[in-house]
């Protein structure tokens, strides 16, 4: 292969890559809290815990150790050790990304570690495919978690306030999904991915997060049908992480200014996960491990089947911080589209 | 090119990587604070600031703002915009990194954020050329930040309760380095990545960043050598980020080990950047921004002239949090190592 064709052949349009060779999602594992066992997705989980502790002593540790599990059991459905894995990426959202350096050390594979808040499921995915595509090993893993008592801690009221929650705001999912990806047949393929941009509408409501991630959402999704010339209609399914049901709404009239429309092909990690009605959860689920959990349990598996033949998956994420909410700053959000295949 | 062969040429050993196209540092940015402008290295930078705030009115906007000045700078050095790099790899001290997220919005660059503590400029450097070396775009930039007041405020005390800091103690770097990335000839090449691990000590001081740290770097230092069957005196210099006098005491200790010696030509860029005597910095500077402008100000030009003809440069990092540190968690460190050589 000529140099030169190396360097054009993969890109395309403006943010996006189509792998010469696609890299497989070999298996994945997820492990949830209570509240998301009782939810709709409750039986498709591979594990949960009674009390969101996973056996630690605090949240953060317990976090940690989510990530551990879901690792875990990508590498045991797959029949592979973690020896066998190059490079991990991985990512949540606590300051520093503690529940990864927390959780990941005994796995003893060299990390990259990400933040893109809830989008880091996708960035996660996306720099494992660019690697296996590349040549840079045969298998990688992605993770991410998060965590309701930790999040709870890190963003927003001691849960002893017992504070109101807005009917815009998010219930943070306890919950880490993680992904083999390598070049090892599976039914599901990555086959591209487009990596988004910051996008700042200028919102400061933190708790509005759907409002603060539609703009990104939109602004992937485009160009995602931009970049690969696709028809709204050729995904079976366009999957956002966590707008919940204020973002979704703001997407879809972002998206038909734009000319595209969604409404037919759309859902939202963090609609599928909780059940408002039963469950208190407001505008929905959110947290890197939301749309990480509900791609493990629910997505892939009618990956797998041929039920889905070709999905969008686009984790959405809020860039803010205590400090910079504290100080007055807006919101951006940031959204990365992995377009995912089944092959038969 | 078959897809086997592709899929097993670049691997080396055990955690690294040998580009079989070795992307090139185009050129690279620098910005400091006044401290650091008062340094040994003050007359290498390219731009400082006498207030440290860069015309904001807090300091994680001075920090994002640095982080965009050095993009601009490494941009305009080469002659190149914004709308010509493909991707971003970018990170800092932050919670949920900040700096990046409201500094970089501005670029319009499609993103991917990092945390890896005080190793994120190597981890941003080791993806930008991954991606250049795999053809997924033919411009990259790898950006990482800290600022002595933000650090203070995240990871410390307020400074006007002036405490005390301990000898082993460092000072936070104020300071952005942007490096562009890509397959354009210059004369330095990154002709290879190792990837390190978690490696944790049990260390619970965070005051003894060093200490924490120096078991990471002498991992993936070693791991360096083995993969690459390197001799230690085949590298000019081994260059660690932030590990300061007692940081690096302790690599030299755990190296002889394992019987390797890098005594006669190892540098550490936090000892270079501070003069300890007149400035009061202790075991040196740290955080994410001291490799990074060191590495453009004085570690690039040497490589440029020719003066030095291959260098391996590991910045270290400690993957620490006020909310782990406060719950009695010790301080895993990691490292990545980046081989730079110089082409005529």
């Amino acid at each position: 292969m000529e140099k030169s064709s190396l360097w054009e052949r993969q890109i395309k349009g403006k943010q996006s890559i189509c792998f010469d060779y696609s890299p497989y999602i070999i298996s994945s594992g997820c492990v949830v809290g209570k509240k998301e066992k009782e939810g709709p997705l409750g039986d498709l989980f591979d594990e949960s815990s009674e009390d969101d502790l996973f056996g630690e002593k605090t949240w953060e540790l317990a976090e940690g150790t989510m990530q551990q599990i879901a690792c875990m059991q990508a590498l045991n459905k797959a029949g592979e050790t973690a020896e066998q894995v190059r490079f991990l990426y991985g990512g949540d959202l606590l300051r520093q990304g503690i529940a990864t350096s927390m959780g990941l050390e005994k796995l003893q594979i060299p990390l990259f570690g990400l933040f893109g808040a809830c989008s880091t499921s996708g960035e996660a995915l996306a720099l494992a495919a660019m690697s296996v595509a590349a040549g840079y090993g045969e298998r990688m893993l992605a993770v991410t978690s998060s965590h309701f008592a930790t999040a709870e801690k890190e963003f927003r009221f001691p849960l002893s306030y017992a504070n109101q929650r807005p009917l815009c705001s998010s219930w943070t999912v306890t919950g880490s999904g993680a992904f083999l990806v390598g070049n090892r047949k599976s039914h599901v393929k990555i086959t591209g991915v487009t990596i988004g941009k910051i996008v700042d509408y200028g919102i400061t409501d933190s708790q509005n997060m759907g409002a603060c991630m539609a703009p990104a959402a939109c602004d992937t999704i485009f160009c995602n049908l931009e970049d690969f010339s696709y028809q709204e209609k050729e995904y079976d399914r366009i999957i956002t992480g966590d707008l919940g049901e204020v973002g979704q709404s703001i997407l879809f009239d972002l998206l038909s200014k734009k000319g595209k429309s969604i409404e037919k092909n759309h859902l939202d990690c963090g609609m599928l996960i909780f059940d408002k009605q039963t469950q208190n959860t407001n505008a929905g689920g959110s947290g890197c491990g939301c749309a990480a959990v509900t791609l493990s349990s629910y997505i892939l598996p009618k990956l797998e089947t041929g039920e889905w033949k070709k999905v969008l998956f686009v984790p959405t994420g809020a860039l803010m911080s205590t400090v910079s909410h504290n100080e007055g700053e807006s919101v951006p959000g940031i959204a990365h589209g992995i377009i995912l295949e089944h092959e038969d």
